[in-house]
């Protein structure tokens, strides 16, 4: 079994917050997005004194760590954020566009190298939002259908 | 197999909170505790927009009812509470003095009634606390030893 | 002390999901909520096997339950809601709008009758995000900004 | 929209835990569900002093209650069980068995009564997971041709 | 105070997960153990969009990095996996039989060096879950014979 | 935007735990602080046979870890600690003391360079608290007028 992935250098940003009002989690998230972050997620935590606290970790590349921590010490309460580096295997991708009976959604395609399952379709979260609401079908029928039309739709690797 | 218990009716008070300093969540359950709430715990959840918020559970008397509802609209930042009857199953139980090798430790002995086990014994945390600090052992240590103790004690049901 | 507070009769809708794609979570509280819902929250849960499933809870009008059952039947993968009526207590409350040195936000305030602190505030978030992107401050300066301005502010009950 | 659904009474029993060696929960719920519960999960919670604590939640017929608590009473470490009545609606459904070159899986089948998604299908994890380690491929391939043989089967309502 | 452990390189592994079917999680620990990791959990956390996702996080020997990350493209549906070493610090252990009134218990035995508390004793789960179904005890009744049992047994340090 | 902060090395220890009493958590983080421990917190997690595990996290000044782990193996049920390094960014910070209506309160004041919003300041929780019991106030009242006084106070960076 080979899986064909590629090796990148990654940075991890953590820090744990036990003082701010919650309501700002999702726009601090929004924030580090915009902000080049990787990806940014939550994690709820038991802090000193029993606080329900919450664990905020970033992934980005090296080059945007500085603007990354000035985002969170601007729009957080904490006082201070903790770095590592890590290494990131990534699969390789590509996009297709799925014509479904709903419209036309997009689908992420990932090449595990695994002769058994030689890719792996994502339908595209966005699209398949969009195609549900103007059409009235429920979310998960488009999924359905972009996942059944991506596997008739022919592909190359990235 | 038959179950020693009683019934008694208690009532239970909700609400989803986003909105406040997390450090606030352990003083509003010891000011639960001190007017009277038998127990009250937090629950972290997901709640519109993403926010981690806590849902807080109170679990009460219905004579106290009043009195915690204050409380929560005067410490937290909800405005609105929700409050449903239940029914409790009650073990019988009773409290015992164990004497270990670290001091005397309080036991709760709780009757579950089958007479594969008829007794169940908890060391009261706050005692173990204590004698573990006093004679610097493991807290496991002392819990071990007032079980131990506890089951060469006589005891007769509450 | 007197807390001012009125009751209404509240539904109270709950299902644990363990089989459905957790990107579909968002959009189904984002339905829920366009269909009337009052308020909908998500509850990382431990189900059977060992699996990570969600607990999906509603709250809602006692109206709207056939709508939002539908939902829940057509956009989740689950089999079985569970439905009770629950009473909650709800304080006065009214909207102000603060004018802060980033523009103007509408503030919340809730009256909850105890005479050492009559009023609470709570700027409305999705005001103080557009205050803050728009004039490029941290959003909880807004926040802030928006609580100094609504103490100086002259409101009457709703 | 119709959705077909019929009403039953259920029985939820609730109970905190903070004082349990946390392996002993798989078992529980094992011994809950062999005694006839229709569900049983667990959520983790902050108790007082801080504690990370276990919510066990039973959904169960009300004829199953005494065997039930007393499962709980026996293995667990608690005092109390709180327990109350709901009303759950449920799905229409019905099994087929869909034939997949990985062999036969058998696949739930929902009847939600929205004409514009007349059925939802969820593969057997456990067929799913005896194919996929028979036949060395992965679970997710063996959920994806189960769901696509079933959608090409004859079915009817139960 | 001495503690007696060694050290040892570990490889940790994790990824987060927001799009795939939860029932499949359990399957990937199972897939994981089978291959050779030393331990994986998951943590439920709140991702971009508020989507209840997970982190699985894998320790692993150097040398099985390759073969779990192969696990975890082929079982997963995420497209990159972060990997780290670290170094673990292992307390010296040995097993030992405890001979209990419910039949044969093997016991893990810590040696942590301190002088007040030589060991610790682990009895074994699915020794424990095996006898009290044999006998139709409890489950904390047989791990309390275990330990009862064990620390009347001599041993010897590994 | 700059923003002032400067770097210190710092280890973190983390360690899974499926298999100890919850109660003795409190107790642990209480003897890791009084051992020199910046920081330590819980997470739940769900561990292999799905049993709701802990997940603990401690960081540390590389000097103290010797006694930390010694901490840890005496008084958790764990056999493996894993230690890795990081960097920290930490802001300056200082305190100063707010001559509230209610009494004195610290705060912490916090410099983020960022020249939008020069200062953050932090009430101290403590002093909040005292504050609010001694006055029958609510604690959010406190840490409202600490917040005010404090923003009117002269201040210096440490």
């Amino acid at each position: 079994m080979t899986t064909h992935y590629h090796w990148e250098e990654i940075t991890v940003l953590e820090t744990a917050i036990d003082d701010m009002n919650p309501e700002f989690h999702p726009y601090v998230i929004e924030k580090l997005l915009a902000g080049g972050a990787l990806d940014a997620y939550l994690q709820p935590i038991i802090m000193k004194k029993g606080r329900p606290g919450v664990l905020l970790t970033v992934l980005a590349r090296p080059r945007d760590v500085d603007h990354l921590l000035a985002v969170i010490f601007t729009e957080t309460s904490t006082l201070g954020v903790r770095i590592r580096t890590e290494k990131r295997a990534c699969l390789a991708r590509s996009f297709l566009t799925a014509q479904t009976e709903y419209g036309p959604v997009r689908v992420k395609v990932a090449y595990t190298g695994d002769k058994n399952t030689p890719v792996r379709y994502s339908p595209e979260y966005e699209d398949c939002r969009a195609r549900a609401l103007e059409r009235g079908v429920p979310l998960r029928e488009v999924f359905r259908a972009a996942l059944q039309a991506a596997q008739k739709t022919e592909k190359t690797p990235q």
